[in-house]
């Protein structure tokens, strides 16, 4: 299939993009594609390809743009239930403790997800992945972490396998058994620590075997905060894992800073993400590093807060900086990569090119798929978005809405409906 | 037509909600409503209706929750061209100044605007009218504005005649020659103002009876800032206008406080609009007067700026408070009115509920309508949404996509698609 006619081909080509590189999005004006059995097997100008495959099936592009489907590295995409009471309370003022009180907060999500079935959690998860997919990702990181038990983080990732197998959005899992501290270890966070690296994360390395033995082995990630997982024992999870040959991540600095981007960085981790009240000395670990910061921008706004991470140093400190939804129930529903790149643009002084390499090309590299997907080059995935406009620009300056027109997956093409159609 | 089992019946009946009473949702669980020649006819729960129509056609809200359509009061809907290039550069940290010498701001709008046809103004404004009834946005202002010059303005107020002829949105226009000085007057915003006074307002009140007879007169807008028409000449334009016959509307302390509320509510306005810069003294005024405070926080979260309407304090004054998108190709192009209640609770501290009166009742009031649409109540107009969730208060909670799953509009349903399908 010959795709052209795009007005600008965003081709994000040249691997990850580190420091002031960011934001070099390789534009092929009158650009076009040839993909063939789910790859991209040419990239050049409409004039150019339309001569050397003059009897490929079309697709026009419309004079719009066409670039890399987005690549959302960091979801909780997986739970039970919803938290919009607890959200309609925190605006009408209740203070944190009482909505806890109120049987509020993540432990409630814990709760559902460890009562729902299978068919129930897969069922409840299905249209997130579906929107996002129709706002134009194409491939998804989803963590584990509402069941903080053994039985249920692996049937948690049961479930992302399934989904996995019947969506056409690629889902790469990762294991968050070190979420939170589970309820039954409520003051005893060095007993659930013990737990975690004495019996899940080898139970896991097992199943994984049994059940997904030709997939690459999933992350393993924790949370290093105060009142979750301190340095110490961040530092255990994710030493275990490694000594497992799990791939790594970890969430820093939402919060507190405890030191847990220098550690991913020490420990080669893939990413480190939230880096909001990162330090100094943090950033310049990350930086010139192979970690990736993620960045989340819908966290502190979905919490109504008003700091957000400092992406400007990141980049200046020559880190590979990226963006996700961290799609949850708690903080940030919301599956839309477009609303991450309005959001980094105008809260952390992102330009629409930088915003967009960080949710293609280097949030590929911050789940280690970069080789695969992320960019518009030959020999990579045909994963590729059309939007409904003609200028990248008007991705970050329009939001609230939808601008993705087809979804291009593995080769094939789906068309996302935005209109409305009288039925009565 | 019988509309059943919705989980939560919002009807928002009862009058515009003022000071505490806002967010006074009238919720009836497992509702109904009876709808017949564009007109709810009755409203109660489901088994009530079934039994006193057993033999009406129905349509099932599947326990999903059912409330009017929004009313969006204040946008720009109409212009030409974008202005993405611009927001480009400001992110990369170019000054106001310096994006005005490249050819950016609101003249860049006026000249692409003045020199469309009226064919392609609405075939660009087509597709934004389209995403709000899709984001169920049922009525809309829409302000002229871009043409600051006679007969553009006039061809603008066509133009979304012609779009409410053609749509299913209700368009309710605003005449707003004074949104700038004309480029013509650069010098002399005297001399453009005694030209609006003295020239177009006698005009558009002459255009109006020969071409849209029928309909109530427009509103009059002016924009009550510095640079544009100071305190005076804000003054001079509504009182002309009100001379004339129009009812009133004014763009106030969005950058600075001139005093434009209070001379709204002094002048009998139906609403004042921005009020971010808003004194105490202005809030006292909005207070029990019937002057709508409308406030557009995507204006500021456009801008990234962080100062947003003072709605505890209005809401505290005992003000009538509403909501809107202030859809624009400068600061803010967003169509949903979805993310403008995800945005406002939280940067205003309002709860779904109140951000939901202040969308529907609240805003039907600041243009005027709430007679016939803005609540789900006997006698008005059948222009309801049917959400694809159970609980309101997933509006707010979740952001960046679209709620919306069914839209009733005169007692037509359309389906919202909000999925996809595979082309190829």
């Amino acid at each position: 299939m010959l795709i052209h006619s795009a007005s600008q081909l965003l081709t994000l080509a040249g691997g990850p993009q580190r420091g002031h590189d960011l934001g070099k999005l390789g534009i092929i004006e009158k650009g076009a594609v040839v993909v063939r059995d789910e790859k991209i097997v040419a990239v050049g100008t409409t004039d150019e390809l339309k001569n050397a495959y003059p009897d490929e099936p079309t697709l026009d592009a419309g004079n719009c743009v066409l670039m890399p489907g987005f690549v959302d590295p960091h979801t909780h995409l997986i739970w039970a239930g919803d938290r919009a009471n607890e959200f309609s309370m925190k605006m009408g003022g209740m203070a944190y403790l009482d909505i806890l009180a109120a049987g509020g907060g993540i432990i409630s999500t814990v709760k559902a997800t460890r009562t729902a079935s299978m068919e129930s959690l897969i069922a409840q998860t299905r249209p997130r992945l579906l929107r996002m997919f129709s706002h134009g990702t194409t491939t998804a990181e989803a963590k584990t972490g509402y069941g903080l038990q053994t039985a249920t983080e692996l049937r948690l990732l049961k479930a992302l396998l399934a989904l996995d197998d019947e969506s056409p959005v690629d889902i790469v899992p990762t294991f968050l058994g070190a979420h939170a501290i589970a309820p039954e270890y409520k003051d005893n966070p060095q007993g659930y620590t013990d737990e975690v690296n004495n019996t899940m994360l080898p139970m896991l390395k097992e199943w994984w075997e049994t059940h997904a033995p030709r997939l690459p082995l999933p992350f393993v990630d924790v949370f290093c905060e105060n009142k979750a997982f301190d340095l110490e024992q961040s530092r255990q999870v994710l030493s275990k894992a490694k000594s497992l040959g799990f791939p790594l991540k970890i969430h820093a600095d939402e919060f507190d800073n405890l030191g847990g981007a220098s550690l991913a960085v020490e420990l080669g981790a893939a990413s480190a993400d939230h880096l909001v009240k990162t330090s100094d000395a943090d950033i310049a670990a990350l930086g010139k590093s192979e970690t990736v910061a993620v960045s989340l921008p819908c966290t502190p706004f979905g919490l109504a807060e008003c700091q957000y991470t400092p992406a400007r140093k990141l980049i200046e400190a020559d880190a590979i900086f990226a963006l996700a939804t961290d799609c949850n129930p708690g903080t940030t529903w919301n599956e839309s990569m477009q609303f991450v790149i309005a959001l980094a643009c105008r809260t952390m002084k992102l330009t629409p090119a930088e915003a967009i390499a960080a949710t293609t090309i280097n949030s590929a590299y911050a789940i280690r798929r970069a080789d695969t997907i992320g960019s518009v080059e030959v020999g990579k995935q045909a994963d590729m978005l059309i939007l409904s406009v003609p200028d990248y620009r008007q991705l970050g300056y329009r939001y609230g809405t939808n601008l993705v027109k087809q979804v291009i997956k593995r080769g094939r093409v789906y068309s996302v409906d935005v209109g409305y159609y009288r039925t009565a």
